[in-house]
């Protein structure tokens, strides 16, 4: 707190900085409320809202400004502004839905169930629950259901000037990166859009027409309103600007928004992230998810590795007089399975990674393969000369040591090859390729191992 | 190709479009590269780019104009560029590097070995390479080493006119989202900034002290410069702006530009991926990486997680009797730690993905565990089910379908327990939860797994 003594804007010493958002709402002011807001984080914010009681949150309700609402609801995710909203009357919550921009409100209504939903829109203002169900009316996770639908506009033959006075009318959009688009006419062709920079740089007699980025620049990095909201990330790689337009031919519908950009981009990940894991994504903030979902996202997959795997067990039945001839064989099969299956995951981690920021490609594939069989070789080396030292240490025969040997070295070499081609493969026959996770490939590894295991053991044990 | 059709910028028609960079280099005009840029993405830039032949290298040298040059450089990654610089002689390639902004610079000099670097800066101009030593100087992946240190600065009692002229000097940067600082004078205190939105609202007139957005609010998402680059997420997710301030103390010494702060995000997101993937971090892109490489970024966690799952020929070896006497248990050794190891990797991915983004913290501990431990218990009823329908199926004996059954609960128990436990209790003692990949959560739970199988086994069965 010692750099806070350094200015005069600090609140600090004034006697009635609440420390959590219940005190502010205990000091029943909406001044308390903004002052909780100005000092607090969005994920403490995120927190706070949802450790609520039904009376605090009805309490909090009547203490939200329009500005302090949309403040809040608009940075805590939208599951805890759902399950905020769901604690009050139903004109108070379509009250505060109305003070947010309809693209964030819409993030909160789809996820009630469809009474609630009906019931609120209907409560809310006509204009705003209009342009909700407008965008509540595109499929789920495309570019048309996450757009703000309502943009600045001006004609192209108007100057500078007008364009700054049109932006005046909501000064956080612009401060947000929206751009001034340039329309025919209303509901008409874009023609081009206006950054804040263009703006500041012009002069204000000019003609916005000679200062715009003109469409055809525009639609380089346009989505489509039914186009799969992970394209998002593509397309700003390649262009500067932090903000997506959607558009229909030469029609504007709506803007992705700073904001919701870098929502959909950590969403994405996200998903990917739990897909990598072995899991179905979530969909809902983890801290909110309960156990039931969690059990309907994971025991499918779950399931799906366990049936797999029970492969696994039809493989050491085949090779029963083997190890009850050998149970030393035995001692090796987890260090051997386990091994397979982290050099996989190594490789498919990576490379799942690197074409979903789309670094690889198909035509890629024999470089990946080139890259991956020679490090697999070198791999396979280390891992074989570890294996002997460890099967010499457990003082097992001679030729149960060089079987461990062989096979370790074999197993390295086969994961590796599934690993690298497997989500390649997927992805050119149309699929996601962060399907093929660790445990996957695991579960993959693991028979088709044993198998190599076992016969190399058969072939080289003279007993067996 | 139809879109292109509407507007009369369309380059289509004109014979001399080249398609590839090695077609626009045989055009041998300036133009020629830059009509290729216009038409190409990054990760194709980056591709051509990495795939030139050094005598192509250099003719594209004189080909670039200093515009076309900052574009390309800036656009692939630095490792691209940098081997793009090792084809050309010293003057050309410092005379390129002299192009882009410091910060850009820096990064592709930053992975020359010492010789190279002292060469090329000193070939390069001077206020360049001072900007650039300044940075150098910075440790790695700290906010001071990838700051842009040179930025457009007014006076408090400036008028707004003056600030736009300031940012006239250089449009890109506008454009980018970068602010114009207010300084109490050159090198000395920040006092505030100016969002490109600030300008255009602004009257002409108007003095910047009433338009900016005081250093109190800056200092809440400044970072210093010694800070890790991994907070930047965390600061930008508090705040709209996407452009973060480095200070030490009121002094301003940098900042983190739009696309700087969207690099360091994927970095980051793609080190916890590698991580998670039981495997250190590449640091360079995968297409990049060397077998040589890649080769000591896996080994040594393949080679600790081998030694690590040694403990499960111990575990077996002590067993051994047991499993002499009854071979059918050793079917399902694979199935059981396999599904054990899921378990686990499932719980890790998400709870480390919701760690990294600030969404669980240690004090959540008793909710997470809670959460866990009931979806253990649902888990652990679906798969002991499965389990016992495949032990059946395999037609052993009742005692090893019962054995089975409770095993496959208790591990799927265990590894819930391990799994929601470990990553916290690493963030505890301030380690990185990251390194909690699945394949270590595998490796743990395989040798405990079977102790519980066999010591259940012993337990129940009459013969062992």
């Amino acid at each position: 707190m010692f750099r806070k003594t350094f200015h005069p804007r600090s609140i600090e010493g004034r006697p009635s900085v609440p420390k959590t958002l219940v005190e502010a709402i205990d000091v029943s002011t909406s001044k308390a409320i903004s002052l909780w807001l100005a000092e607090t984080g969005h994920d403490q914010r995120d927190y706070e809202l949802q450790a609520l009681e039904p009376d605090q949150a009805e309490a909090l309700s009547y203490l939200l400004t329009p500005e302090s609402a949309e403040e809040l609801l608009d940075t805590v995710s939208p599951h805890t502004a759902w399950r905020f909203l769901q604690k009050l009357d139903q004109a108070r919550a379509a009250a505060l839905l109305d003070t947010l921009d309809s693209d964030d409100a819409a993030r909160i209504i789809e996820l009630m169930d469809e009474q609630e939903k009906q019931e609120v829109l209907l409560a809310m203002e006509h204009a705003q629950s209009a342009s909700v169900r407008g965008l509540l009316a595109w499929p789920e996770d495309t570019a048309g259901s996450r757009m703000r639908p309502d943009f600045l506009y001006v004609h192209p033959d108007s100057t500078v000037q007008k364009a700054v006075e049109v932006a005046r009318v909501d000064p956080d959009d612009l401060e947000q990166g929206v751009f001034v688009t340039v329309l025919e006419k209303e509901g008409q062709r874009l023609v081009g859009w206006l950054s804040p920079a263009a703006l500041v740089l012009g002069r204000r007699d000019q003609p916005v027409s000679t200062l715009m980025t003109p469409v055809s620049k525009v639609k380089q990095w346009a989505l489509g309103p039914l186009d799969d909201q992970e394209h998002v990330a593509r397309k700003l790689r390649d262009h500067d600007s932090g903000v997506v337009p959607v558009m229909d031919g030469d029609f504007l519908l709506g803007v992705l928004t700073d904001d919701t950009v870098s929502d959909i981009m950590n969403e994405e990940a996200t998903e990917d992230a739990e897909r990598q894991g072995g899991s179905a994504p979530l969909d809902i903030p983890y801290m909110q998810a309960s156990p039931w979902l969690l059990w309907k996202k994971r025991a499918p997959w779950l399931l799906v590795l366990f049936v797999a795997e029970m492969y696994t067990g039809t493989v050491m039945k085949a090779f029963e007089d083997e190890i009850a001839a050998l149970a030393s064989l035995a001692f090796f099969i987890p260090l051997l399975i386990g091994t397979g299956g982290n050099v996989g995951t190594q490789i498919t981690t990576t490379l799942i990674r690197t074409m979903a920021q789309d670094g690889v490609r198909l035509r890629d594939i024999g470089r990946v393969l080139g890259k991956e069989l020679v490090t697999g070789i070198l791999l396979a080396g280390t891992l074989a000369i570890a294996g002997a030292i460890r099967a010499w240490t457990l003082g097992v025969m001679w030729y149960v040591i060089l079987t461990v040997t062989l096979s370790l070295a074999a197993i390295v070499l086969w994961s590796t090859l599934i690993a690298s081609v497997l989500p390649l493969l997927l992805k050119k026959i149309g699929l996601d390729p962060a399907v093929v996770s660790g445990p996957m490939i695991a579960t993959i590894v693991d028979g088709t191992g044993l198998m190599i295991y076992f016969l190399i053991a058969k072939a080289l044990i003279p007993i067996l």
